[in-house]
């Protein structure tokens, strides 16, 4: 959350474009405003404009301490409310995940020790010796609100590492649910995260299915997980069904389809819910003027038109 | 410094190609992977890719508190090694400004009081009551050094409203050493601002005419500007040769040609010393897709073929 995502770290590259040419974008400056920003239009293209060669990317210092809030919260919307606290102070939080009620009895049942709650904020503050505490208080103090059941602080590695193996050991267990998983990472503006929990629940009891959210709350970036047996004809179907049900929602909601993963081919076919005609026209348009012949990575990003 | 230029806090765009067609690129998210980012490409395009109809900018909330160290230092060497060890430490600077020695002559000949020294730099602060004096004190250790002469701290809003107000008083002050400037806004990878301001002083000697550095000491974005008398034909024309030696300069210490002010015309025909021919076609290439027809902004930031 608060050093960015990779595109936001890469100041400069060097690529072979589909024309077999090799340029130059970017450099070791943090700001730039000589031509064309070439960089941030690779970056993320899924290797369909540019082959990267080489890249500049930015180093920040790490902080030498890092400390863990786990927060409680009876619902999804109370924690939507903490998370938009937590953006509008501006003590940063290094990371925040958040977890719907039903990956919180996922890793109860895997042996977590969570009380009942119906979501839940993972917020990790970082400094030093002595701003790592004010950062920790600011946080702490904006999670704190309407529907939140109880604040724990992680301080030392052990117990920061128990509550991090837990997160980590979500999309593992989604498993001992159901063999198969169609894993999203849509994105919703962070205050329509609630209504992309209930519209997710909503789906799960339409197709019958376990839906479970997770994810990067701050960015309003959730792995949305459908679940089921892909032995079993009726719930693949039903799974496939869903998926373009929870797109449209995230659409409505104004968001997008992917924050982390891309589109590759699963997602190019829903590529049109998601930007008009002219904007896949302009992308298509930015495709053939550095790839003419579509020899790169053909097929992916954009749908056939 | 602290909180990116303009171009790192816009979230998302609508605008109108060259084809007239209104594309909707990013939206109210700080994480998307879904298609190629048009929004980067866009902005700092100036108005040569598309015209901007609408924008959604991120918000940062505003720190309540801000102070402001004043660096003095021997030289501008001494200056960016402290530049390099304050960008090492987490607690980042709001804003980094450097001014050389001939700014400081200038700001002290307009009456500021600022004891004699070979650089400043002004490094400020922000953060709450608690969080301030933290901040300010990690940015001060990171001040000191070999060849710092006196480090000085404005906590209260007057006393830095006077730093800044000299800050402010100096692209003003300019016209008072020479009524015409060329003033450039160069970027150099921050370890290279001492051989910048050493070979700026080399050339304000071998052209005789005053030049002085100042600017954005974070970023390595400095303004340089080559002072002279625009009805004294001669100094006008060793102005303008002194200018291409400056982008030389610069592109030979691994920087480029501007940070803020863009290409427009005026540096236009120097983009193929910052760019080799294959990015500048491929610049041209992403030109002809969102505007075939040339009508947006013609003749701006590419030379023509």
């Amino acid at each position: 959350m608060k050093y960015g995502a990779t595109r936001d770290n890469v100041l400069g590259l060097v690529a072979v474009t589909g024309a077999g040419e090799l340029i130059r974008c970017g450099g070791p400056w943090s700001k730039n405003s000589t031509g064309f920003d070439l960089t941030r239009l690779i970056v993320g293209s899924e290797g369909t404009l540019a082959l990267i060669v080489e890249a500049t990317l930015r180093l920040v210092p790490r902080p030498p301490q890092q400390a863990t809030l786990r927060a409680l919260y009876l619902d999804a919307a109370a924690a939507a409310r903490a998370v938009s606290r937590l953006m509008r102070q501006p003590q940063v939080p290094a990371m925040l995940e958040f977890m719907d009620a039903r990956a919180l009895g996922l890793l109860r049942r895997n042996g977590a020790s969570i009380p009942e709650a119906g979501a839940l904020l993972m917020i990790e503050a970082d400094g030093d010796g002595d701003s790592l505490p004010l950062a920790l208080a600011a946080l702490g103090a904006a999670a704190e609100g309407d529907g939140l059941i109880s604040l724990d602080v992680a301080l030392d590695g052990a117990a920061r590492d128990r509550l991090w193996a837990a997160r980590r050991a979500l999309s593992p267990a989604l498993r001992t649910i159901a063999p198969g998983k169609i894993n999203e990472d849509v994105v919703v503006p962070v205050s329509r995260i609630p209504e992309l929990v209930a519209g997710s629940e909503a789906l799960a009891r339409e197709f019958d299915l376990p839906i479970v959210c997770f994810g990067h709350a701050g960015n309003g970036n959730l792995h949305v997980n459908i679940l089921y047996h892909p032995d079993r004809a009726d719930e693949s179907r039903r799974a496939g069904e869903a998926l373009p049900r929870l797109f449209d929602l995230v659409l409505a909601l104004g968001g997008t389809l992917s924050g982390e993963h891309g589109i590759g081919t699963a997602k190019r076919d829903y590529m049109p819910r998601a930007f008009d005609a002219p904007t896949l026209a302009a992308m298509r348009a930015v495709k053939a003027a550095l790839d003419p012949d579509g020899i790169l990575n053909p097929g992916k990003v954009l749908p056939p038109v």
